[in-house]
Order: structure tokens, then sequence, then C-alpha cells
């Protein structure tokens, strides 16, 4: 089947970051053609005016915890992890996809098409992200036996997740690490030979607190990304979520492993965890910056429009310098950088003939988002951009929105069922 | 007439933070019930499980300024100011009113009801607010004579607007001054003495960046808020915006003056002025905070909704304390706070029978605002809420969008102008 867009300002992310005017046309999960007019359609979306912009990938996050958003704020982190950890070992499969099936909902409406989870149980969250049409990059979360409530050994477990969810439509099955605090040595090896005789993305918090880089130095004598440096387990295929508390000798020896970073700016500062990422120096050595909302219990929305101007609020502020992070480089961050972060930059996060049909369509009409004109269009997208700017939502041709009707997911029942689950996990508190 | 808004979660910012479930009932301009079910109506609005709270207050902005969004944005403070007078001093008056309308409309499909302007040419912006129905606290701006290009003494041209426009439905006139690089000891006494004969809010830059700070130091001997404070031209009618580079000792000043601040963290954390508003210094000193958007030139939205979420990022981050103003807080700012700030706390900033009908209807169908329960509404509309799940919006009775259908001003109209406008004054940078 061929699906045209009509007569849009499209925003490639292409090399040139070219805008043009005109359609995009679809074949199959294919870009044929972009920019031409007047070729047919079995299948056509009116956008005339409107803004076609590739799918956003969002680089870290905690899908199935979506149902516990609004329960634990405006705590420290300590009495945030004690909360979150009761709650979360109370649920169960059904309060996992209730969970996931939400945040997988929020993500549509906000123009969401790639994201990255690192959790437990990713054969359930699975399930919905196939129902969703949304393309979920499902880290196995990893963690010496010793420390963790899942039955048999964690890696075992990614790696059957792995290798049995591997030719599905969506999900492109991963390996997550929790973090040094909990992986030793021969974990993060085995995980490391795994990702990369696999192929497979490998990702992990790092350094979010300054706490976790205190403990790690007290007992190993060095810093977290040090250490892995020196382990040399880190790869290209790595993606490292939060990356706060980095020296720039750290960010030298993840840009050296050609790998990538997760920056989740509005997490970090709701949590107060004092850190902010260095952007600017992970540009500077070569590391892919990409963007995070992390769960919906530390931000608590999955708004990558939202995320894309606080990292940028950030990084001016804490810096006192308002040329860095500029609004191109933040975009480029929330599309091709998270694209290339799970090795699908040749694949997705721009508008080009031969890549896959990830590609939303914002409101045209939208009084915050004009005056518009090619000129501001970048601009407006990230400083005055709101996700609920988004119509229509395209996965790999899939359509999962059109005009902000839901396609796949029934709305109704999945927001029923979340409050179910709330009232059961959450209200005690 | 009498309209019903039914069945809605109430989220009424009365002095208990009470929510509930049922109607509100407003006759002509004035809520005549709260939460209670089942009294006639002329006029139905069907709210089944959506969030009624009251309108929310914007009280620093430049709403003429919208216009130029996406223009000058990733500079330093210096060149900022460079690109902004130039484009400034080349608008007429149909370029402040397409600004004006353009703004307006922003502000109703985000649910602002209330806004305080600091600008010129009042008189201009003032038709724009009428015909929006949003309410406008338009401030007329004041500096000394050497320093302006408007023609006659700018107190007497904000005296002859105030007077001239005091019996209209939406408009409150008042008295802005520019800050205090532009306005010597004369004109903050003249203002102030106006101001509090009148009864008419001041508003009034003040301390958004070091470099003001240390200017003023060097003239006078003394901090901004120091000397305004030993002139006796402070008074609780007094609003002042930014407020980032103030001591201890000024923030007592203001206390002391039963004065308003209000705190734009966004324009702040973008333009990279460095400074931090010492918000709970503030609420300990007795001073009453609420939020503003600044305008579209260095935010760029009008979202009070992403600005009470910034604020408390803001806070907590700087602070490495995420228990600081926590969600109820930064709600209270945006809301009652703002209320209090224009001198209209007993009239509106909460829904409370015989209040004005400011208040919107947030859509309760929306995936990020849910699970959406009384325990976490609070949280999910600062931390996960969003200015487009505003569907109706009333101000003063007065219905001025309805469904997400913008009722009083010309859409079509208002976009086409706003970009003709851009074109011809920004498109040359």
């Amino acid at each position: 089947m061929r699906t045209a867009v009509r007569d849009a300002w499209i925003l490639t992310q292409d090399a040139a970051r070219g805008i043009v005017r005109g359609d995009v046309v679809i074949d199959g999960d294919t870009i044929v053609s972009v920019g031409g007019t007047g070729e047919d359609a079995d299948r056509e979306i009116p956008a005339s005016g409107d803004i076609v912009m590739p799918g956003l990938v969002n680089t870290h996050c905690h899908v199935a915890m979506s149902v516990m958003k609004g329960s634990v704020d405006d705590l420290n982190f300590p009495d945030f992890l004690d909360n979150v950890f009761r709650i979360d070992s109370d649920r169960d499969d059904d309060d996992l996809d209730a969970g996931a099936r939400l945040g997988l909902m929020e993500m549509v409406r906000g123009g969401t098409t790639t994201f990255v989870d690192l959790y437990y149980s990713q054969d359930v969250i699975a399930k919905a992200v196939e129902d969703s049409g949304v393309r979920g990059v499902l880290c196995w979360a990893v963690l010496d036996e010793e420390f963790t409530t899942q039955s048999g050994k964690p890696m075992d477990n990614c790696r059957r997740f792995c290798e049995s969810h591997s030719s599905m439509r969506k999900v492109v099955p991963g390996v997550g690490l929790q973090g040094v605090y909990v992986c030793g040595r021969e974990t993060w090896e085995e995980a490391s030979a795994y990702s990369q005789e696999s192929g497979r993305v490998m990702t992990f918090h790092l350094s979010e607190t300054r706490g976790e880089v205190n403990e790690h130095q007290r007992k190993t004598g060095m810093r977290p990304a040090d250490w892995l440096g020196s382990m040399g387990v880190l790869h290209p295929g790595c993606l490292a979520a939060h990356s706060a508390w980095l020296t720039v000798n750290e960010v030298r020896a993840l840009g050296k492993a050609g790998m990538s970073a997760s920056t989740c700016p509005v997490s970090n500062m709701k949590l107060a965890t004092g850190g902010v990422a260095p952007i600017p120096e992970m540009l500077e050595h070569g590391v892919n910056v990409s963007i995070g909302t992390d769960g919906s219990a530390t931000n608590n929305s999955m708004d990558m429009f939202a995320e894309m101007k606080t990292l940028g609020l950030l990084q001016k502020s804490s810096r006192w310098d308002a040329t860095v992070t500029p609004a191109q480089a933040l975009l480029d961050m929330a599309t091709i950088g998270g694209a290339r972060a799970v090795g699908m930059g040749d694949r997705t996060g721009s508008i080009e003939k031969g890549k896959l049909a990830d590609l939303i369509v914002l409101d045209g009409k939208a009084p915050n988002l004009r005056p518009l004109l090619p000129q501001n269009m970048v601009s407006n997208i990230v400083y005055s951009g709101n996700s609920l700017n988004v119509k229509t939502v395209l996965c790999q041709g899939d359509m999962l929105m059109q005009d902000r009707r839901m396609l796949t997911l029934n709305e109704d029942k999945v927001l029923a069922k979340a409050e179910d689950a709330w009232t059961k996990l959450c209200s005690r508190r």
C-alpha cells in the first residue's frame, strides 16, 4: 500500500537539515519520495501547512511505571527509592501490562515512535508494544543474582528474552544493566560479550547520583565510567542513561568507545540529584547524545518536546551561556541522535528516501507554533512546541494515530485499567 | 444566563485546597454553586470525569512580542537585546495588534484567563484584549524621558491610558516601570504615588541580570531592591518580575512591603542570566509569589503548565533538594498567587461561590493525565499536564473556547497576520 502525506512542511533532518514543502510518499513501511507532488497513493493524509518531521526517539524510560504517575513526588532520592521499590514489589503482570499500555498511548499522542526501555519482564511489555505499533527497544534488566528478585539468573533471562523476541515487527530486544551498584565485573563482561556478538543494544544507568559515584570509588578506587572503560566492556552498542556526574576523562572514555548517552534532564532536576550531564563535552569528544524521559515516577511525563526544551534550558542556565545546545542540536538529539543510539541511524531518525516511515504530523494551525516559516521552524518545534501539537503518527508505515484518533490501543480500556492499578498499588501511601 | 459545568472533578483551590466531584454553576459572571448536582441552567457544559480548575494567571509577559517567536534564540543577553530592540523599533500598531492577538489566542488555548502585560502602546493591546475575552492587566511602560521613544512624558501617557481604560470589561489598567536602569528616583516616586492613590497594580523588572545589579550598585552604592525599599516606593500593589538576583535582605524588603513577585524561570534559563529567584526565601519572608512566562522572544511560549513544572525543576535542581516547591505550592503560585499579585485575590484564583467565573476544563481522558484520582490530581496537573489538555475556557462567565473551538478571535485571520508581521520584521536577521 502507498500512503501520501500531502503538501506539508517537511522537516527532513537529513544531512543538510533540509526543510522542503511537498509530499512524503510511503510504500509499505518505507519512504519512497520526499518533497515531490502529485504521485498516486492508496491512502491520503492531507497536511497542508502542517509540519511533517521524524518520529521522536526516547532513549531511556521504564514504560510500565506510567501507572505510578503522581504517587512519589517531591521526595528526596532515598525516600523516593523506598517508595518506588515498595510499590514495584507488589506489581503483577497485569499491572505491568496496564502501565505499559498507558505509557505507550502517551508516547503515541506525543509523537514518539521509538523508545528504549530498561526493565524486567520485558516479555509482558513486548505484547503491549506490538499492539501499540510503537517500536520498543526492550532491554531486559540484568544485575548480579544476589541483588535480584528475578527467578533464575538475570543474564540467562535476558538472553532467553532476546532470542525468543528477535523476529517481531516492532520489538527490538536488547540488554539492560541496572548499574555499577548491583552489577559486578563478571556481569558487565558477560553482558558486553553477548551484546557485541549478537549486535544488540546494551543500555545501563550510569552516574545518575553523586552517591553512587562516591560509593563505587570507595569500593573500587575508580569512578564508574573509568572502571567500565578499564574493563573494556564499553563498545559502540552501549547507551549510558543519565551520565550526569561524569568527569571529562570519563566523557573521553565514552567517546573513545564510540558509544551513546541518553541524558534525562527532567528526571535529574526533579529528583534534585545535582549533576548536570556535560553535553557540550560529550559532543566535543564524539559521544552520540540522545534524550530520555526516564519513567513516569520521576518525570512525570513522556513528553519528548518538553524534554528537548528542558535540556536546552538546563544546559544554558547551568553554564551561564545561552549559545550552548541550540535548537537544532536539541532536535538532532531527539531524532537522529536517538536513532544512532539504538543502532538504527541508517534506518530511522530522518525523513529520507529508503528509510523506514517513522514520522509525525504537527498541527500547523496551532497558535503556539505560529508564526511558522522555514527560518523559525526548528526553534518553534523545540522552544514553542508541545507534545499535543502532534496530530498523526506513523511508525514503520503503520498508522498509530490519525487526526488525534488513537488507532491501535483501546483508549477507554487502557485508562480504566490504569486507575485500577494505581488504586491497588499507590493509594496506601 | 446560568451556565452549569457538569459532573467534573473540581479542583477548587479554596482555603482547604478541596477537590470535589460535581457541578459548577455560574450566574452571569459569577460562580453561584460548587460541587452540587442537578441545578437548572440555560447553558450546559458536560465535563464528566474532566477536571475543572481556576484559570491560570500569568503575571509577567509582553504579549505583543508573540509575533517575534523564533527570531532571536540561542543568543547571549547583549546580542539578544540588540536584536530585539532592532525588531521592536520597526513595529507599527498593526504589528502590535497582530502580536497581541496571536499571544491571546495562545493564552486561551493554554488556559490562561488573566495576565499582566508590561509594554508601551497598551491602548492598541487593550482592543485585542477586549476582543479575546481574556483579562489583561495592562501596565503602561514608564521610564525616564531621556531613554524613551514614546512621544510625551511616559508617566503622563501611562496616567492617560489608565484613566481612559478604567471601565472596560476585561482591561485592568496599571502602571509599568521598565527597571532601575532607565527609571530614576523621581519616576519611581511619581509612579508609586499614582499607583497607590489610584489603587492600580505597579509592575516592574527587578534584578533579572547580574549586570544590572552591579551597574546599579556602582551608580548608587545600593542593590536595586535595597534602593527601592530605602526610597519607600514599594507597597502591596507592587509586582516585581524576575527578581532572580536578590539577597535575603532584599527579599525581606519585598516581604515587608507586602508585595508580590513574578518569577520567570524559563526566560531566565533560556537567556542564561544565571540567577535563580530565591522562592523558598520569598515564601518565608511573606512575599506573594506568582509566575510569569515573559515574552515569546525569550521563552518562546505562554504555556503556564510548562512554566509551573520548570519552576519546580529549577528550584529543586539548583538547591539539590527535591522537597522544595512541591506541586501544590507551584499550582498555588499559578492561581491564587497570581490573583493576589493583581489585587484580585478576593475575586478570582479559586473556584468558590461569589468569585468570578474564571475557570478552565482539562480533558480527563488525556493519557498524560491518567491515572487520575483526587490523590494525584495536583501532581498530575503540574508535572504531567500540558497546556493543550485544556478543552474549555471561561473568563468572567464568558466562554472563550469550548471543546477546543476558539469562540472569540478569528483564528485564520490572526495566524495569517502573524506570519506577515514576522516576515516583515524578523526575516532580515
